[in-house]
């Protein structure tokens, strides 16, 4: 965990303004640069996400990249906590995950952990979270990944598999160490003590099922981080590969704070809101423009702060030369949050639509993706 | 855990002399008294483990007994380690447990506890748990149980039905707690310590799988006690019936000390000792005779300090009047050790020549008795 009197970030907790440099420095993961973005661009076209910086970080990328070129391809692992509805902050890993699964043609398991959800929420029960992962799950089919090679588990559903593994990385995992990690103490429960050797499990559940060495590659928040560093330090001593990471900064909230939050769902678009509902919630969204119309024309906005312009920076605005113009625009006056944010209700309310329908379709075709004992 | 400078209890460690009455009073259970065990005769035959006090502590008998008089059954729950072969120590709870079955005619879990004695000794894989747990349950099938009314599992087998409510108790339990009624400290592991939630399931499985609360009946060591009391603090805010238990002592080990061991196989009866290597072992046992015949004819033995009287007392004398006889000859010096070790060892090997038997057809009935995902 990192807590720095402004900010704090753990697997559970992300509140403050975040300082994703510290985050780098503390956890002791490498900044994406340019050189790595290059030699990523041999295998395939840059994700915006990563081009402008919302991919920052990683751990051993240039080891992958090696290993494929070795002729040992790897495969992808991410996941999702069910804690509530999605929200299109959950969706932007999901969406360069799958990039990933395009551009490199691999597999990958994605494990919704209904039990981690119980265990750290007081109010929910173990029948809220497997719903609520069912829930996401459509979500995660709708995107369009490869049934094939795309494979979906629960973590009560798919324990038999998981079990295992997690009691050999438990064993090795003392409590000083998930105390350090997490910052748990003498009043954390049991079961999330425990709890990080089940989020380890599909880091070399790959290489068992291929019964031998598979590269895994976890696309996540960077604040997943800890859990990774744990099966990064054991993965040896159990004689697989150490996972590699790519971090991936939180999604902001229309409220102009860091990370989207369900605890604030006016501030949060879900991926079943209606397009009247998604315009009001942008209506409402914290922007940097001027008091009034005047001013705005006079001294221009600050789109650094904006939540309606982050929102294009991280998803709705593909193209970067739009997106530098637009912010030239907007300091200059030239354009006013009212359009601002009328374009951005348009791209969201078509990209929702045609989730929306593929979410519908996806309830057909749980079995063709689904894990179970 | 008891420590109290000259022994130590805990579910994973027995050693030095052991203070039953002592346990009883910090463990907070009560003494099985005379007024229990004629109120037990009215359903059947008491068990001389029991008529002899080494079945002497329980928790909640009497409301068992309440329910079952009122029409409401109980079932019965107990398991086993498997970090070794099986020795005579195993059986004899599990024979107390099988004379429950016989006389209240109820249905029976049995543990098998992988998971548990992976995590807890370095030197375990969880391939040599398994297999010991195979190996183990041919002796528990060996006894006789009533295949219809008996269902065994090995954790890591049925962990797809144990986990969500091991996830229900962990949720509960600090780790405070944990350290509190087991003794683990910052070096103990992430494994570990959430073990006792796997122990905990099968208290409310039986319920769980009823659509109804069922009493449930705990025979076991008095060692185990801490989980249960774990189990017992939250059963009702789970909405379970507090399970019961009855409490035996540790079945002696030959060399003379308070609990047979598998870490001194010299004085240890395995149930697959061939009966000379059974007669051997006896032989060397630790009595209560004097250095010379003559000196013992003269002043007799000491039957109370005797590990041959014990195992007569335990399990290999069923008479009451025959045991109360040899005692006083012994004493008189009217008996010798070579005596008693023949007659001993011929019990024994008796025993086993029979129950032997019945292990080898046992290969072919695990079907009947295992649960499996």
């Amino acid at each position: 965990m990192v807590e720095d009197g402004s900010f704090t970030v753990t697997p559970w907790e992300v509140s403050g303004e975040i300082d994703y440099d510290l985050l780098v420095e503390k956890f002791g993961t490498k900044r994406i640069d340019q050189a790595l973005i290059d030699r990523m661009a041999k295998y395939g076209p840059i994700h915006p996400l990563m081009r402008r910086g919302v991919v920052y970080s990683h751990r051993d990328m240039d080891w992958i990249l090696d290993r494929y070129d070795a002729g040992e391809p790897f495969y992808l692992y991410t996941g999702r906590g069910p804690s509530g509805q999605t929200h299109l902050g959950h969706l932007m890993p999901w969406l360069f995950t799958k990039h990933l699964q395009d551009v490199f043609n691999v597999p990958l398991y994605f494990q919704l952990t209904d039990d981690e959800k119980f265990l750290f929420n007081e109010g929910l029960t173990l029948d809220d979270t497997r719903g609520m992962a069912y829930q996401n799950l459509l979500d995660v089919i709708a995107l369009g990944f490869d049934p094939g090679k795309t494979k979906i588990f629960l973590d009560t559903e798919y324990i038999h598999n998981l079990y295992p593994f997690a009691l050999q990385v438990a064993k090795k995992v003392t409590f000083s160490t998930a105390k350090a990690v997490f910052g748990f103490d003498n009043s954390t429960n049991i079961g999330s003590i425990f709890y990080t050797s089940i989020q380890t499990a599909p880091a070399f559940l790959g290489s068992a099922l291929a019964g031998k060495n598979v590269p895994c590659l976890i696309p996540c928040g960077i604040d997943q981080d800890p859990h990774f560093r744990v099966t990064r330090d054991i993965a040896p001593s159990l004689g697989y590969y150490k996972p590699a990471l790519l971090h991936n900064k939180m999604f902001p909230g229309l409220g102009g704070g860091d990370k989207m939050s369900s605890s604030q769902p006016n501030s949060t678009i879900y991926t079943t809101d209606a397009p009247k509902v998604v315009r009001k919630k942008i209506n409402t969204a914290f922007t940097g423009g001027a008091v009034t119309v005047d001013e705005q024309r006079k001294s221009g906005g600050k789109p650094e702060i904006c939540a309606v312009f982050k929102y294009k920076f991280y998803l709705f605005e593909p193209e970067d030369r739009k997106l530098d113009e637009l912010y030239d625009r907007c300091r200059k006056g030239e354009v006013l949050c009212g359009e601002c944010k009328k374009t951005l209700g348009d791209a969201v309310a078509c990209f929702l639509e045609k989730h929306q329908e593929a979410r519908e379709k996806a309830k057909d075709r749980v079995d063709e993706f689904i894990l179970r004992d």
